[in-house]
């Protein structure tokens, strides 16, 4: 038996799953947040240790004979690979520890193919072009600050602007409820009219004092607003047609880039957000995909199990990928 | 001999000025930044207390003939007014302290009248409604994430973002080299062709290391990167035309609640920035502006200095705000 074990090390969630050549799935886990970055490099190697250890678990499995261990994952930390070789020692996996980009993995979860481009929107913004099957180029994922244009943080920072806006004197928006009831503040006018700050209202205070204490780019939890109130709000619909704009925008720079291959997309924002709001909506992106069909997919889990198989010298084609994303995908039902 | 000693406790320097009733400088102090919020609290008071130390150095000055200690600042902090308190005690200062916004002492720096507008563009933006010579109404000032839009941190931060997109392949623009320089990195693409980012200037991310290691407030040291190239790119331009027209929209907010009175504007960004960009740039500002003519101040001193003497009784009119201001404005020479 040859097999191997893939990571896909998230900011939320961390999952792992043991397969074989064949595409069989033969173990998976899953755990806290593993990214080095947002989870701290501890936290992240203890949530990828957990995971890789659940995978191991089921009986007859032998650690000696996992032939490499490839880890997908944005950003990156000096401890964190040693960590995980460390922990890797200690469950008696011996093999070596590889690492893939999110943006890599995520384009060889919704192809077999080696070459075409992958579009992400989550927390962050970022798109890739793939050639040979790996990372010929990135563009964006500067971060919340510099860059990032449609994601998460964009579109819930320009929720939480308008809100401010419109509680300062600017147009009325029904994000303003929306966003003091996410946080158990309000109502805007108390009952009594008591309550104003140099001619604003009172809750102004409060909401900027409750958004401040946040890091910045936890203003992505408010992105949701936004979606909720999609072709109900003006204001609402400005922030997400601004955001298709971008990622249209992004997703344009990569297709003149390269043309040919597939599209893959991914992100909770793009594929759970964006996507399903329909032409009205996503009409540049679309024009933007050009002949591409975007194919969305969940998560990067499925092509880090494909690049690790390739990197031990498997040729995935069509038919291998098919029961390898069938059989990882299936990880949600323990075997 | 009736005295007060007047504040402006600003983020980068503190000015004290020690009056008579009749608009007589006695004498003046300067020290480093006052503002508690910027320089922290024991900092700042320090720094307040200096100054007035030095306006009551001049010989025949006696501490106990002072009859009140006003300071402008914006923002607070409950150590703030108590430390000044106890640091006036130590030069036989007995007088109680009182405090003023930093937009009513800026509105009181331009003119005598107790009723008008005031619109501030520094690092960040504020305007304010004066009515009996106080703040009836501010709008924005709601800090660089979620307003200030116009100031100095929002043009700069434009400017960061712009070049990091042209560094990805987005348009080319002025503003790279010239941050680059500012930041003494670069060139964009070194001569042996060495340093690729994922396909990207390998200066990319040497720019964004150094960008996020800073405050995001302190990207407003990069806003006169864009003065510097108005009229010659294209991004400059765009940048700060967006700055113009959403500081006229400030304006405009302000002047539809008090349309009457004068209008007195301040902040570095606005007096020595946008102002000298002439009216290919600032039409949309004059516009909003109305038939009220701009008065631009340097800073809030003179405007302390009115106050304090006003919250002792003394009516300050036309002719002695003339006097108040050119004793005042002459504490740059020592007397």
């Amino acid at each position: 038996m040859r097999a191997v074990i893939a990571i896909d090390a998230g900011g939320t969630s961390t999952r792992a799953v043991l397969v074989d050549q064949h595409g069989r799935r033969l173990g998976s886990g899953r755990a806290a947040g593993g990214n080095p970055t947002s989870a701290g490099p501890a936290e992240a190697v203890a949530a990828v240790i957990s995971a890789i250890e659940q995978a191991l678990r089921p009986a007859g499995t032998d650690p000696g004979a996992v032939e490499t261990v490839l880890v997908a994952h944005a950003g990156g930390h000096d401890d964190y690979q040693p960590g995980i070789e460390r922990g890797l020692a200690a469950l008696g996996v011996r093999a070596p520890v590889q690492r893939a980009g999110d943006v890599a993995a995520l384009f060889a979860s919704g192809t077999h193919e080696r070459r075409g481009t992958a579009l992400i929107a989550g927390t962050g913004a970022i798109g890739g072009v793939i050639r040979d099957g790996g990372i010929a180029r990135t563009v964006d994922g500067t971060g919340w600050l510099l860059g990032d244009a449609g994601s998460g943080f964009w579109i819930g920072h320009l929720v939480a602007r308008a809100v401010v806006d419109d509680l300062d004197g600017g147009p009325s928006t029904a994000l303003t409820p929306a966003l003091l009831d996410a946080l158990g503040l309000g109502p805007v006018a108390p009952a009594d009219g008591a309550g104003v700050l140099d001619g604003r209202p009172a809750v102004l205070g409060a909401l900027l004092r409750r958004l401040y204490a946040l890091r910045p780019v936890q203003l992505s939890r408010f992105a949701p607003l936004a979606f909720g109130l999609a072709g109900r709000d003006p204001l609402a619909d400005e922030v997400l047609h601004g955001a298709v704009a971008a990622l249209a925008a992004l997703l344009g720079r990569l297709r003149r880039i390269e043309g040919e291959g597939p599209l893959v997309v991914g992100g909770s924002v793009l594929v759970e957000g964006v996507l399903p709001l329909g032409p009205a909506f996503t009409a540049p992106l679309l024009e933007a995909a050009g002949d591409a069909v975007p194919v969305p997919v969940a998560d990067g889990l499925v092509g880090a199990a494909v690049l690790a198989l390739r990197s031990q010298g498997v040729e995935v084609g069509e038919r291998l990928f098919a029961v390898l994303a069938a059989e990882v995908r299936g990880a949600e039902q323990p075997r």
